[in-house]
């Protein structure tokens, strides 16, 4: 069994509107990254939402814990706005068990040229097929449990809590 | 303690020579690479040797081999050529012991566009902080171990030889 | 004598604040872009403000066009923000004279993967060589006079106004 | 009535052949590029040949110059490989009369991340609608004429040979 991709959001999908100069979501390029990657794992990948993560409600949530309680994977990768994707790892660790679940997101738009979302998305496909049944955020190379990472707002790095 | 990365050179690291249209080595663009995944992880990067793998002699497989036993880390990273990846991989495997060793390249030089180096950098090193000590190969999103994957070299995709 | 290219700002220069998501202006990537053409042009230039040429004033466009004035080159480059830039290619017709005067900008940052920027300052730098004195908009591969045009708010895209 | 775009290959158009490593020609990227400078110019894109200019012979030339002659076009771009570009441009000049011909290229291929390809064809499409009939060779940020330029090989930079 392969690797079921959720997909929420947050930095990582966000274009530039060149009519208004606002950012904004169209489709996920999760397809195209791993396409770039040569990405051999067998992966299924289901849009959720499209949102940024600081407008994600707890029955957005409730809706990801669901999804990943209903799913036939038990390693699964979720992308994720990088501001809330701790109290997400937090939500979702209460609910989901003897499952594997890795949240990652980017830094920089994957659409503008010096994004970190390549990087997240191999690094997030290695842990999911890695570590042990948990909850994880997989950001800046590390991996982090679920009840000890925050992302430090001041300088755009993850860190633990502890 | 943290990775340590060594670099041999491969696509990964290949140029494009404007004057005669040929690819060359320069410097590795690791550090690069590293930055714009906003890696936070301590590596050590050393570079062994810059060269096509095709080229690459036993007497250089002995070098790099002597350099996995040798330096402090017991999680190491290394950038390789992949036409003889696996065959690097098995000679590593018969003389460094205890530690876990992860080759992994491009199919793509990292300088030109559309290249798979960050995805599999990005995923080396998950992998390296999570395998139990062995060597191993971290392509296509995947990891083989050292006695089982090869090249296939009609579809330019890493496989199991069992 | 060489090509004077002022900056104003505008979408051509804007970056990605990775901490808060907002767009922002930092330094000019001029330099950078005419290395990339490897332009041979003998060029000066100048940053003369780093705005939104939505919020540009008309002071801020008195001091652009006694700057051109002044300057010592006959051809002159401006990027500007395309909101505003046949606005201020009228105000810069009325008072500089016998002059080349090109205004160009981009619909995508440079920064971002996909931008216009390099195209339309290749065409601003042949533009300002061959044209006759006078005001004028280079965007869409194309040369419009400062009399004969606006943007285009529902596509973008400049064209004649008559 | 619009551009003509002749394509003959060159450097401008080469890809990464990821199973050899080896460059080579698949498609003229033309399109894209004109797509990414949101050209409005009104052109007709054809390919006549994807050959590497140093393996152009005559009796290419002499199709070049017939398809020159024979479009209803009077503003032509020719793009090109570098090495013999100016001698193509010397044929051409002394074939095709009446019309504006301008031929540009790339020192470093369109796919790979930094090359001056779309710098190159902004300036061209801006020189073939400004300069008066004749052949030109567009590079650098300059134009040529036909009778006066010549590559030079130690710097890869277009210069005047008198």
């Amino acid at each position: 069994m392969g690797i079921r991709i959720f997909i929420t959001g947050g930095t990582f999908d966000k274009e530039y509107n060149e009519l208004n100069g606002q950012l904004y979501f169209k489709d996920t390029h999760m397809s195209d990254l791993l396409e770039m990657g040569r990405n051999r794992i067998d992966v299924e990948i289901r849009t959720l939402m499209m949102i940024d993560s600081l407008e994600m409600t707890n029955e957005d949530r409730e809706l990801i814990a669901h999804q990943c309680i209903q799913c036939e994977e038990n390693q699964i990768i979720i992308t994720h706005g990088t501001d809330t994707m701790s109290l997400t790892a937090k939500w979702l660790a209460e609910k989901v068990k003897n499952k594997t679940v890795v949240l990652t997101g980017a830094m920089i738009p994957i659409k503008f040229g010096s994004s970190d979302g390549l990087f997240n998305l191999g690094s997030a496909l290695a842990f999911a097929q890695t570590l042990p049944p948990g909850v994880y955020v997989a950001m800046n190379g590390r991996y982090f449990h679920w009840d000890n990472v925050r992302k430090n707002r001041q300088t755009g790095v993850f860190e633990e809590t502890k």
